[in-house]
């Protein structure tokens, strides 16, 4: 039976650790917060794909120094944080030939764990599930729950296929793809746009940001504007995607981005994960971005404020 | 001794018509807010340039209906906000030989007055001033206190230097010019960056916004869209405007805005004065502006929510 650790096992984490689980993987985690309750009665997962029900790891730790280097596979799900170094966290569990698979936020996140584990697989993974902690080992799962996963840099693996198919049968839709970067840059067109915008005026839904055509032309031309990086960077992305995206978010009822939630709860942001690296790449090929280039640096000092905030409540506290 | 209204006696109106009250002016006041206080024990001003005292109106009015058309200047003072007709509120108040002064934010702002009254002299002076109501009649100058006034569209006039005389008499700098335009074009490079940006995030002070030097050359960016608007508009700017203010607000203590002052305390901002202007103004002449474009679309977002969340509040009280 493989053995799959996940490390950092929040929402995400917990959320696909267990559609594993179902199908006869044997799925230990690692917890910081919430390792009394877990380890104590497991994960309660509410969710309408997986149904409601509990979530036991077969060992629960309390730091991935503890779980040891046994693991086939090492499903990494945390937020992807300025000042975590993700391969400090992955070190003391990946052996020769653990398989690392990513599932989290943002583009270019797998370069610096790639180059810090070249020889291991490394398997990325882009979520599409709007999924939550409601309190100590407490995982809503709200809507949608799918993933794209592929090998970083590219192509597949006997692996990937395999998680796919355990997913599929635990009722979790996995797509394979051969390009998972391009699979990165598609979402960063909703992720890099709707995110920090999200965050200015302390939290607007995707119905106030594309209330007006004014707006939605200018979110179009940020989309635009990343399509064009992507383009530079070997990735195009079809010419029909912007409008797809907006008529989409149009047709859903108005939500808050993942990142208007960690604003909105005083939590760290991906901001760099998710926009930043985006920024840089487009400096990197020289593609203007001035629409991006002020949503970016209005995010970073919506951050800095953020920030300082935070610390003055923990100094508090 | 010549006689002058105040219309929208706020903070702006009443120190500048309290430093004319003091050089032989016969000044009166409507106030609507402020009505009962004012009338019975006039304006308490704290000022370091004007000194603290009592400001007592010759009349005070509810309304300008009340107050006639018999004054040889009316001063306006209100916020220039979207859905307030200036023409409609000065109607009753304007005869035939009154002079009008427009003490207000903005740029391209005397426009819809000079319309509505061709034949009045219209003066148009441009404030840097730091004064709020503290509370009913209470104004508090915390800064600053200076006007540049000149005739609109451009010029001077016997009556715009008896009142420069007039503010230096009482200690306010007055400036003329014979181009008020460009006064307003040279403040908007302020003004149309630093209000808009700093209410993303709610509320960013001056040293946030020039954190990082990156951020400062974002902003220089932003003002230079501005000032190639203003060439194109006939009116250009030194090249070394944009980093001499940045210096200069660098140099000074961290500051808000009005703008972000209005938008904590939730009352209306003058989003399209300050800023709506400068890019309907980029747009009527075709200069590409996609960092300014982008504060004002973000600025009209946030202006939506804010404007919601006042009306639950007063639908609630």
């Amino acid at each position: 039976m493989p053995s799959l650790l996940i490390l950092g096992a929040g929402a995400i984490g917990a959320f696909f650790g267990s559609a594993l689980a179902r199908q006869g993987m044997r799925v230990s985690a690692v917890c910081r917060s919430d390792y009394a309750a877990v380890k104590q009665s497991g994960f309660d997962i509410r969710s309408p794909l997986l149904g409601d029900h509990c979530f036991e790891p077969h060992e629960v730790f309390r730091a991935a120094e503890q779980a040891g280097r046994e693991y086939d596979l090492v499903l990494l799900s945390t937020k992807v944080l300025e000042g975590v170094d993700r391969a400090e966290l992955l070190k003391p569990v990946i052996g020769a030939n653990t398989v690392i698979v990513l599932i989290q936020n943002g583009l270019d996140i797998e370069r610096e764990v790639h180059a810090a584990f070249p020889r291991n697989e490394l398997l990325s993974g882009v979520a599409f599930i709007a999924v939550s902690r409601a309190g100590a080992g407490r995982i809503h799962h709200q809507s949608a729950g799918s993933l794209t996963l592929g090998r970083y840099p590219e192509g597949l693996t006997p692996m990937a296929k395999d998680l796919a198919a355990r997913f599929e049968a635990s009722n979790v839709p996995c797509k394979l793809t051969q390009d998972i970067v391009q699979a990165r840059w598609q979402k960063a067109l909703w992720n890099a746009t709707f995110n920090p915008i999200s965050i200015m005026g302390g939290g607007l839904d995707t119905a106030s940001i594309l209330r007006t055509p004014e707006q939605r032309t200018w979110v179009r031309l940020a989309m635009t504007e990343i399509a064009q990086v992507a383009q530079a960077a070997g990735h195009p992305i079809a010419a029909d995607m912007m409008d797809k995206l907006i008529e989409a978010t149009l047709g859903m009822p108005a939500y808050k981005s993942s990142m208007a939630l960690d604003f909105e709860n005083g939590r760290p942001m991906e901001i760099e994960a998710i926009i930043g690296n985006v920024v840089r790449c487009a400096h990197h090929y020289q593609v203007p971005i001035p629409t991006l280039d002020s949503i970016y640096l209005v995010a970073k000092m919506i951050e800095n404020k953020h920030r300082s905030e935070r610390d003055k409540r923990s100094d508090a506290g």
